[in-house]
């Protein structure tokens, strides 16, 4: 059969799209989120909505960044300090800072110069997939920050969805409160993996014996790992790791997501940065091995610009003495109010998870709510705004996340009227 | 013949890399500047190098935009005014200001909605493919600013390159003096088509009727039009227009790329635009016609997160009243440092284009000399770095770029010891 294409007003076929967008779902979680909360709140224009969906800060960034941006704002006024294009690697100062401080400080072996300076890890959570080729077995857990997997499904990883979500060609690892939400090693082949840890969404961690199991599996596949580590800042426990680089053998088959949204709240400043080991090695088609580090370093050179250097004049202040105070009390702030949010919930009878090393605490909803209706609930009932767990991945059915990212007001009032709905 | 691939140390075969990188020429055209540069430096520390080459600002950045920037961080700050996650299309406020003072004061039917503010035109220009299919046949110009080839080659849109550095796949459109540096519109049928006026590298721009008869050809064709006007500013001629949506029928067959780079000198603050009108469609494989806006949207909340709130800030003050009187003088500083280069190189003999209504001089290489070499002529014995004409495609070979971008006293020392060399 031959198609008859549409045409355009002239009677020619058009550009072609890229087909796969179509395969994605209605929408990205948060955006169905906020039309929800949007019809709600215009529906009921003096409900007093409380926000704990989106994992988004609240709280002003650190005075030791804001001096060193306005600082570096000076800077752009005199022709002698003025910056034009910096290099699209970053600055040596803020990539040397991250090195020392976040890395060698910890014994992870990494070099400045394996540190590329981004406006985002979500960014580089989709853009690191230009590198790769569209052959790879993708391995992600299930639930799931949804960027992963949409991404994938963007370049054309993937077949369509299915009815519960999950897209053919990808491998699905089920994480839930039975495996203590950390996935199996699977037993075939893949070639990347996405794992985060503290996870978002379960809040949960991975000790330093599941991350040697994941970097001995990638070595023996030759597989690489994606390993997002966007919540370090929130890990409580000394024994566990912060980078996967504190693992043996991760220079090989691990590159690293980090950001400074979370720690020092730049989620509306914009600076991550991603770590790309020199001895990381992947193949062309014919067997060839190629070096990870150069074809990122190209990729950013060409299609990236930099980030603006106010904003990582503001990054590197987080490292200053200030700085680490500053941003130590921020999180120690977002870690009391998790705590707050576990004991009222398991006050009002709901079981919680995560909430300890994370911002994220992670309640199974009651009476066998779905996700979907857990969330309706409590924002008709408490006026608080969660995420269904079903908007991570099919195995989040029955979950529900709620972020410690606000005030400690509205977190008690939050959890307040949670209690007084749930206990009865 | 079974092929024996390279194992990893624990011989097993490894994740696929993206081989469509491995046809990429030695590098991008401003690190091979960079690289011979910095070799000469070693080599001379003490000469007084003067660098007309890559286009980077140089001056302070406008009063007005440093106050609002301020002004941003201080809002971060505080507890009422702290800005987390912001659109990721842009604040609407950036949007309209936008919306208002570039498309609709010059009788552009462009709404808000429609303009998406990014970190960089450079990434806009790679990104942009993502919503597009891997069979469309892509016109670019010859010369023509690296990027839009380069991207699509490691988006795998090209085949290998011959020995002048064309890639099989693209059709190329020359543009030289013998056709006022204006491409003859294709006779074939081309998909998706880059144009920029003001042109980068040759400094020339394009009539209304030009711009009228490639919007005609594009939607008698089903084409889209990427059109990147990050030098629109410079334009002094009241009769050439500032964006493709000035001419009739664009939006249904064009994306415009603009940038506060080189008006506002945003190279190091970062801040840029993209224009998808909502009445753009492509096809599907079964020619079923999907708008480009909501491929676009989708593509930005999913792999990007905006751009910083404070970098927006300083981006609005562009458009107050001392914001525009500050950037027009920052343009005119610039021109008439063009207008030195002009003549200064035509006393020395050199026939000169553009530089009128652009930033950029584009100069007949003497002597037959090659690009490359009038590139290392000038820097050996001038110490000056301007950029070979070639590094722009095979069709620039012959000629070179200078820069306007630099302060007065570089621009006639510069020249000064051009008119030195070649007037003899």
């Amino acid at each position: 059969m031959v198609k008859v294409p549409d045409r355009n007003p002239q009677g020619q076929t058009m550009a072609r799209i890229n087909d796969n967008y179509l395969k994605l779902k209605a929408g990205y979680l948060f955006p169905e989120i906020a039309r929800r909360v949007n019809a709600f709140a215009a529906e009921h224009p003096d409900a007093p909505i409380i926000r704990l969906g989106i994992g988004d800060v609240t709280e002003p960034l650190p005075e030791a960044c804001r001096t060193a941006m306005i600082n570096a704002v000076n800077d752009m006024g005199d022709r002698g300090s003025f910056k034009g294009y910096g290099p699209e690697q970053g600055y040596a100062w803020l990539r040397e800072a991250i090195a020392q401080h976040d890395f060698q400080a910890r014994g992870c072996d990494i070099d400045a110069s394996e540190i590329f300076i981004s406006d985002g890890s979500k960014c580089d959570c989709g853009n690191i997939l230009d590198i790769f080729g569209n052959d790879n077995t993708i391995a992600v857990t299930d639930p799931v920050y949804p960027v992963y997997v949409d991404t994938n499904v963007m370049a054309g990883h993937t077949g369509d969805a299915n009815d519960r979500g999950e897209y053919g060609g990808l491998v699905y690892l089920p994480i839930s409160a039975e495996n203590d939400f950390t996935a199996q090693i699977p037993s075939e082949k893949v070639d990347l993996i996405y794992l985060c840890f503290p996870n978002n969404p379960t809040g949960s961690v991975a000790t330093r014996e599941h991350l040697q199991a994941w970097v001995d599996y990638a070595r023996s596949h030759g597989s690489i790992i994606f390993f997002d580590a966007a919540y370090e800042a929130f890990i409580t426990d000394p024994a566990i790791p912060h980078s996967i680089f504190e693992i043996e053998g991760a220079r090989d088959c691990a590159i690293e997501f980090r950001s400074f949204s979370k720690n020092a709240g730049f989620t509306g400043t914009r600076c991550a940065l991603t770590v790309v080991p020199k001895t990381l090695k992947g193949q062309t088609a014919d067997g060839t091995g190629v070096d990870l580090w150069s074809l990122w370093n190209r990729r950013q050179s060409t299609k990236f610009n930099g980030v603006s250097y106010i904003v990582q004049r503001g990054a590197e202040a987080v490292y200053s003495p200030e700085g680490q105070a500053q941003t130590k009390a921020l999180v120690s702030f977002y870690l009391e109010n998790a705590q707050i949010i576990r004991e009222k919930l398991t006050e009002a009878g709901l079981a919680v998870y995560g909430g300890i090393n994370a911002p994220y605490v992670w309640v199974q909803t009651p009476n066998g709510l779905s996700s979907w209706d857990f969330f309706d609930k409590l924002l008709h009932t408490c006026n608080v705004v969660g995420t269904p767990g079903s908007g991570f991945g099919a195995a989040g059915e029955g979950y529900f996340r709620i972020s410690a990212f606000n005030s400690r007001a509205n977190v008690e009032e939050a959890t307040r009227r949670i209690v007084e709905t749930f206990k009865a």
